[in-house]
């Protein structure tokens, strides 16, 4: 950590802060020049609290140098992290792996539908919600566990894996039999509690960039289940709020090269959340994959206009299929196959 | 509801976007201009999801009219909500009423000492957290319901009111006995589950804006409460994300008379979480009252340097006892009193 | 144009506001609710302040629907929009064109090299700042119209066209001789006197994104230099400035085909001031050309690390002919070419 | 400075960093922790430019410790500054200075009833746009010079002080007679050939904060004028653009303690372009007194409803004279007159 005093600290105030961090278990170094002084601490900075000493009376700037995460950085695992599902998919390896499905699910018919299109384009899991969190009241909430049933048989009947949001620790144990990647949404980014019981489970773990969450509170976040021994974590970037209104979000596909230079984990790109609109996830989906994401999650459905929630940025079927081949030939460009 | 049509949208796709509208409920009158056609829908619209519409074949731009809240809205309570507590306290009178305390209970002596200056300062509500979300899963997490019992205990020794963040629905019961005033947290403004189960609570709810949270989106997030039939809640602007650095977050203090427009609930301003400043707080919660504050809330310690969590951003006793002089005099400067 | 009335507006108050539509030439359109009326208002809406309606008492919500800009958008040219160069270089045909050079000139020799390593890697422009506009009065200021000459002879000498950023009207015509494509910088989005001047020129022009400009501003300000009858306007994305600070802008990937969508004109990316990363500025060139963009603009320098401005974003010339590399052959995944 | 190194940087790493601080006259201080190295730098660090640092090979960070900014430091100048005009008006003393009228200057009778109403009222200066930067090609551009005049005269025959808007070098002769203020809009924050010929004037500097400049960035573009020896400037916040769309920008009224903080200049709050709706005017020209303005400046119209810009923002006369009776008690509250 560095604390650098103000031009005009007194002596008396830089023995005080030198003090506050010798405290906390830090060896200080001081560098005095002809205007201010420097303080370089090095010890034990992740876990204090340095507000603490933001405000002390000299004190100019206070800053921690070591990242605050530790098992979510590159450092610990540089090689890279991949995750491995029971019929062999691997998520950070050479294959891009492409998940899709409906926004919410509906009804047989659309959940088999669906499986059977995403399975022939090249899909390796099935989404879908069966929790919604709506921003209204009033808006459709979700079919539940049945509806998590459904699509698990019409995953499994179609040699799909499953991936679906969990809003709640109490969902958790009912949604295991039928869910073989936990989802955790972007307002649930910073429910501890939440991802602190998702570090006991043995399943992996989609942790979803919150819409106003920095790169490095994704990692903090993800370093919560970590520290839970589960260290399956797939991170994804699906848009930001900005002031631009163009699109419901902005996509920030720089955080994908980021996000693998800061950490081990792999990542996954939504450009349908990410940009809110149909006629975009495409594009969008060909950015992601050229910027080096390591896997995909699109909304698709077999009636796409006529879709339970999200409609406006729901692929037709055939749009989700002539997607998996401009995306399997940018893979391709770029070293890697789908 | 309006939907504009593209400038060379064909008739076939004027009536499809028609039928769909009528299809949903709607009265749609059609004006046909020079180069467009729009239509307008009057009806059920509060409960369609317009992104339906939004990317039908020659569709150029879809809007909601009515807000999509109804109990929130100023227009269900014209003369505003005033919410009332069993010592008399009242909360969107004339009076602003102020609650401060420390971020985090630490012990009796501390929250013993913090109530006694309180009160004495003409404060009405003791703050304090029990159960703290951390972004860092290394950092003091809060002593739970021992420490809560211990706030209401100091509280009710100095004739005080509590409140205290609640995080999820498992806490709600054994909270009650101890808390006036539940508090919903910036990361839980969209738990719709959470909001959903304080609507059938007789307590009143002070519901923090989301970091990254629209006003729309606050009113909404108040109608998951309202909809319960509580209709106790109490506004906060607490500041948002923004590109500014130099204070933690940008507070948003023109949400105050704005929310006072839209919305017949009362509004609160938290102005530590606001800035993140100790030395912002004070001009920050002047300003909140001079722009029509119902309430502030804010965080005070007997030994602001040491405190376990927001140190920075706390005031000291003295400090706190300054701000309570200078708002009082702002207050009486706009025809209210404290 | 659409006027939402509020719920309880009198007849009277709706009357007055059609009137003053009527006034300002717009035939109105009325449709009576259940709770609230909505005015159409169909003509000439594009040179209407409509700020003028949005508090006339009764008015809930205003909304202009006719895009404001003519020139620029789509309709205008459905076709799309070709920029061509004297030497045969076209911008917004199936070629992806590369622009490369330094932020700064500096002097003969650095210029040359960077020319000639830019041609023989593929690039088509040298591009290479004369003046800079720096946020310190103490940082390096450009080398002036000098500069410009070393440049355009070290472009001639290579066969490569050149590109530099006007900052004033005044600089227009010395730098004319020199200069095949002008560029407007973000800083000079909105400077309309310069954009309305360069209307009148008849070479084609660069015009970045402001740091914080929407889409939609982009593209009123491009209309300003079309209406003068330069048509050849080429469109920057270059970074938006959000609350993230792991980057220095949000690189707004989605800008490039929500721009194609919407207008005719092409569009170039900027991945070196949209990052402000050296390390990130492959793997965004990459993601801009899989979402379509017509042309590329970085920073390269023969000694990166020691540029007069901009280092820690400028390629080593290593990189740029790796980059080169890899963008054609993503170009080519995407059905275009290099 | 300091530079942090990573964690397994090798000692060749840091030997080149040192030596490359040296180089630029630093003096280097290492500190070596059981995982990383420190280098504090003290030295002439204003003038370095230190992305050349950040992508060195094993630097993990670099920042820059002095501010960058030197004449408008509060340690310049700690009392405070205090423009003078030559009628005996003080800005940044003990009064709140406030000025008025209106967007545009449209002709004579608009300007001279405007200018009797704000004396009248308390007012001390008269504003007034004679070029207006419009985002639209399409809308009214002001009337230049002449409007200029009868603006002056309006001015001096009511005993008032004129504030007027410079766009352009080429403007600054010509207004010069008719100017008291200078007025820098926000789209020129960045426009360093403008303020460095404003360092140049003898009178005093209204420079508004940029829709997306940092508080730091306004700093620094005050610091061109100052370093040219013009000592009179006026800080304004106007207003940031955020995701927040129920106002037109988001006023950030903690810019202002924080600008008193840092800066000794004086600062002037803009109420009418911070929110962009008239209603929320007033409540945010409190709040800003509140918050420590020592001036407003807001616009009103003898008949707001017509003006030829900036309607909706726009106070009615009657509406101004009750903002300041309110002002004067808020500021009295505060210790100030007006």
């Amino acid at each position: 950590m560095i604390v650098a005093m103000q031009e005009f600290a007194t002596e008396e105030q830089i023995d005080t802060v030198i003090e506050k961090m010798v405290e906390h278990g830090v060896n200080v170094h001081r560098t005095t020049g002809a205007s201010q002084s420097i303080l370089a601490g090095v010890g034990p900075t992740q876990t204090i609290d340095l507000t603490v000493f933001e405000q002390m009376p000299g004190v100019m700037y206070v800053h921690r140098i070591s990242s605050p995460y530790k098992l979510a950085g590159r450092g610990f695992r540089p090689q890279g992290t991949i995750i491995r599902f029971e019929n062999g998919v691997e998520i950070g390896g050479r294959e891009v792996v492409v998940m899709a499905g409906p926004c919410s699910i509906e009804n047989e018919a659309q959940i088999h539908e669906t499986a059977r299109r995403v399975k022939a384009a090249g899909g390796k899991f099935l989404r879908g919600g069966a929790f919604k969190p709506r921003s209204s009241p009033y808006a459709f909430q979700g079919l539940g566990i049945p509806g998590l049933k459904l699509m698990h048989e019409a995953a499994r009947a179609n040699g799909l894996l499953t991936v679906s949001e969990v809003m709640e620790i109490s969902q958790i144990d009912s949604m295991l039999p039928y869910t073989d990647l936990f989802q955790v949404g972007a307002r649930n980014m910073q429910n501890f509690n939440l991802l602190r019981e998702l570090g006991h489970l043995r399943k992996p773990i989609l942790l979803k960039r919150g819409i106003a969450g920095t790169i490095e509170e994704l990692l903090l976040s993800s370093e919560y289940i970590l520290a839970g021994g589960n260290y399956d974590v797939l991170l994804c970037e699906r848009g930001i709020r900005t002031y631009e209104t163009a699109t419901r979000n902005t996509m920030d596909i720089s955080a994908i090269p980021m996000l693998h230079k800061l950490s081990h984990l792999p990542v996954i790109a939504d450009p349908s959340h990410g940009t809110g609109k149909r006629d975009m996830v495409i594009p969008m989906a060909l950015a992601s994959v050229a910027a080096g994401a390591d896997a995909l999650i699109v909304e698709v459905h077999p009636n796409a206009d006529k879709a339970a929630s999200d409609a406006a940025q729901t692929l037709y079927l055939e749009q989700f299929e002539e997607m998996m081949r401009v995306v399997a030939a940018v893979a391709k460009s770029v070293g890697r196959s789908i």
